[in-house]
C-alpha cells in the first residue's frame, strides 16, 4: 500500500494547483489516463418496446422546483433505471462538457487540487447500491387531491425516491490526497447549476462513505443526475448529494448556505418556531407499492402485497404488514439482497375477502428504530397534525406509516388523513 | 398460506385452459388484475448527456447470429443497464403486443394453463441480481486480430455477458399451480422468435431458482431481451434463458432440440469426437476490465486494477491478481455486495514501474473451484490447444484466465495465445 500511495501521490502531483490563483489552468497533460477509441461498429443504445408503454416519470413544475417522480406502482425489485430515477432541480440543467470539467478541492488542506474527469476515473473506485430520497418526499401536499393537482398515487406520494448503483471515487481518498488540516471538521460542496447550489456535510460522514460519483447503474451520470460528477451521500436526504459538483471547500464549521439554513430548515412549533438546522439521516420508512392508491382490484381473491422499505441508518431488519387497518401485524417476506441504506423489497401473500379494509406496512431497521404512525411522527417533530397538513409548511423527513384504503368495490385510496 | 394458495388457485382457475384444443381462447376477463391509467403528465424517459459519449454496444452480424457486446472497459460496479446489455439473436426480433401475449404451460401436468401478462404480474413476484453470459463468450475467435474482424478488447473478448436485476414469477409457483405429474423430470421452453428457439432444462433447476421474468432493472424487458416475458435461468449459459417465452411443456426427458443437441453440443476430441450434450453451469471466471487490451497507460505510476468475477455455482470466495505474469498472486479487494451467480467487482492497487509485464485475475468460488489457465481448461475438456484455437470449433464455457500484456510503451494487448 505504501508504494501504491506514493505512486498515486506522484500522479496527483501533476494535477495539483500551484495555488488557487492558477484558476482553470491545468498542469497535467490533457491525455486520458486510460484512453480507448470508440468501437469501430457501435450499436445505438437500446430502446423500450414501442408496445411496452412503460410507466414514465411524472413531473411537477413550480417557479423554484421541477420534480420527476419514479413510477413506483410498477416496480418489482430494488433497482431504479436511470431513465426512471426521480429528479428535483431548482434551475436549468447545466450542460457540461466532460473534457472541460474540473473539480477543485481547497480550503483547510495542505495540497489544494484541481481534478479533471479523467483524473477522477483514474483514482480508486467504488460502487454502492443505495437509495436516494428527496427530503420533501411524501409531503402532505401529495396526499391531498385538489383540482389541477397531481393524482394521489404512490408515484406522487412516495416517488421522489429511487435506488441505483452509484460509482465513483471515495471522498476519503480525495481528502487524504489533499491533506485535511487538524482543525477542519466540515466540507462545503458547490454545484455548477445556475443557483450554485451549496451544501455542508460533516467531515466524519465525508470520510465514512461519501462518493464523488460519475456512474449510475453502469453508465455515465445522466444530465439530470449531475453529469459529469456529483457528490453522493448515502442515507442522508438527497439534498446533500450536490450535483454537477465543481468545488469542495474544507472548513471548520457548517456553512449557512441558503438551502441549508433557510429552505431546508425545519421550524419547531414546540420551540417558539425556532428552526432545526442540519437534518441528515432518513429514518426508517416503507411503503406498499402494489396494491396502492389509484389502482383497482378486480374482485376478491389472491393478491401479492409488495413494497419497499429502507433506512438511512443501515439495513432493514424486518417489515410488518397489516391488512386489517392496524389491528394485527404479520412479518412480510424480506427479499435478498438486504443492503445498508438501500431499498429492500418485501412481499406478503394476501387473499382479499371483498370487504373494505386498510393495508399498511411498517419498517424496523437494524438499530431497532421503528417507522412511526402519523401521530407518532408529529409528536417526534413537536408539531400538531394541523401544522403537518398545511402545504406551505416545511414537511421534511416524512416517514409516517402509509395506509391504503381498499373499498368494497376494489378501488384504492390514500387513507392517511381519513 | 393455505387460504392464500386456495385464493390464488381460484384466480388461476379462470385462466386455465379447458383443454389445449381451446387454443388462444381466453376464459378470464380481459380486465387488468391491478390496473392504473397513465399518469396525467408523463415526462419522457431520460437520455444520456449529448456530451457523455457513453460507450455503446459493439455489434457483429453473421447469417445466423446478431450479437451486441457490453462495453466492459468502461464498467465500474456490477449493474449493466438495459441499454448496454449484451444480446444474441438468431432471427428477427419479434414485436409482441403485450395485450395479446399468452404463455401456455402444458404436458405432464394436471391443470394446463394459459396466462396473460397481467396474469403473470398478479402472481407472487421475485427479483434477483444475476449475471447472464452467452455460452460462446470469450470464444478464441475474439482473441485473434484479423483484417475486418472486431478489435481485440475486453468488450469483444468478454462482453457477451452482463449483470442486471431480473424480476418476475418464480417458475416453481407456476409449476405448483399446473400440478406436475410424478413422472415428469424436465421442461421444454419455446420462444416466439422466427426460429421457435427451444431449450430443455431439468425440473430440479426449474423448481429451484428459475424465473419467468418480465422486468429488467425496474422496467419492462427490452425487445431484445424477450419482451414481454422470458425464462431466466440463473448460473446456466444464457442459451437456457429462452426469450419471448410462449410455451412450457413439462416432459419426462430432455428433448433433442436443434440448438441443444447440434448447435450447442461440445465435441470431445478425447472421446472419438463424440459430443457432450447438456452443459449447464458457468464455472468460475473473472476478467480485468481496466487496464485491458486496446487501452494505453500514459506512463509509470499508480493505477487501479479493476475487474469482474462470477460463478454459476454460487458466490465468489476470492479473486487473486498477478501483476508479474503469474509468478506471484495477491488477493484483490472484493466489493460488496457479493451475490450468488452475480458479477462481483474486485479492485487492486497497482503501481506500474514502466516495464513490460502481464496482468491476470483468477476467481475462486464458494465451492472452492478455481478458474483454470488455458492449458488446464483445455485438459478439462479433452482438447489440444490447437483445437481450441480453431475458430470453426465449438468453444463453449470458456473460462480460462485472461492475461493482458502491458508493453513498456504502455500499450496493452491480449496475451492469451502469445
Amino acid at each position: 500500500m505504501g508504494s501504491n500511495r506514493s505512486g498515486r501521490r506522484q500522479f496527483l502531483k501533476s494535477a495539483a494547483l500551484a495555488g488557487l490563483g492558477a484558476g482553470a489552468a491545468r498542469v497535467a497533460s490533457g491525455q486520458s489516463a486510460v484512453s480507448e477509441g470508440p468501437p469501430k461498429d457501435t450499436h445505438a443504445h437500446g430502446e423500450p418496446s414501442h408496445l411496452a408503454a412503460p410507466a414514465g416519470r411524472g413531473v411537477t413544475r413550480s417557479i423554484t422546483h421541477t420534480t420527476y417522480y419514479t413510477p413506483l406502482a410498477e416496480s418489482v425489485g430494488i433497482i431504479t433505471p436511470a431513465s426512471l430515477h426521480f429528479m428535483q432541480a431548482h434551475s436549468r440543467l447545466p450542460d457540461i462538457d466532460p473534457a472541460k470539467y474540473r473539480l477543485t478541492i481547497h480550503g483547510m488542506v495542505d495540497r489544494p487540487l484541481m481534478l479533471s474527469l479523467e483524473d477522477l476515473k483514474r483514482l480508486p473506485s467504488v460502487s454502492k447500491i443505495r437509495f436516494l430520497e428527496c427530503l420533501g418526499n411524501s409531503s402532505p401536499r401529495r396526499h391531498v387531491s385538489k383540482p389541477g393537482s397531481t393524482p394521489v398515487t404512490v408515484q406522487y406520494t412516495h416517488g421522489i425516491m429511487s435506488c441505483s448503483e452509484w460509482a465513483g471515487v471515495p471522498m476519503s481518498v480525495l481528502l487524504k490526497e489533499v491533506g485535511v488540516t487538524k482543525e477542519a471538521s466540515w466540507l462545503v460542496a458547490e454545484g455548477s447549476d445556475g443557483s450554485k447550489y451549496t451544501y455542508s456535510i460533516p467531515l466524519t460522514k465525508a470520510n465514512d462513505d461519501v462518493l464523488v460519483a460519475y456512474m449510475q447503474n453502469g453508465e455515465p451520470l445522466r444530465p439530470e443526475q449531475g453529469f459529469p460528477a456529483r457528490m453522493f451521500v448515502p442515507g442522508f436526504g438527497a439534498n446533500h448529494s450536490v450535483k454537477w459538483l465543481r468545488r469542495i471547500m474544507v472548513v471548520d464549521r457548517p456553512y449557512m448556505t441558503w438551502d441549508q439554513s433557510v429552505h431546508h430548515s425545519v421550524p419547531r412549533a414546540d420551540l417558539d418556531n425556532k428552526s432545526r438546522w442540519y437534518n441528515f439521516v432518513w429514518p426508517p420508512k416503507s411503503v406498499i407499492t402494489r396494491p396502492s392508491a389509484g389502482q383497482q382490484l378486480p374482485g376478491p381473491g389472491y393478491y401479492e402485497i409488495t413494497g419497499l422499505a429502507w433506512s438511512g441508518w443501515g439495513k432493514v431488519r424486518k417489515v410488518d404488514v397489516s391488512v386489517d387497518g392496524g389491528k394485527t401485524w404479520k412479518e412480510a417476506k424480506i427479499q435478498d439482497p438486504v443492503l445498508p441504506m438501500a431499498h429492500t423489497r418485501f412481499n406478503f401473500d394476501w387473499t382479499w375477502n371483498g370487504e373494505e379494509t386498510v393495508l399498511q406496512s411498517r419498517c424496523t431497521d437494524d438499530r431497532g428504530e421503528v417507522q412511526p404512525t402519523l401521530a407518532e411522527m408529529n409528536r417526534n417533530w413537536g408539531r400538531s397534525e394541523k401544522d403537518r397538513l398545511e402545504p406551505t409548511n416545511s414537511t421534511f423527513h416524512w416517514n409516517a406509516i402509509q395506509p391504503w384504503k381498499i373499498a368494497s368495490d376494489g378501488s384504492i385510496t390514500d387513507a392517511l388523513f381519513a
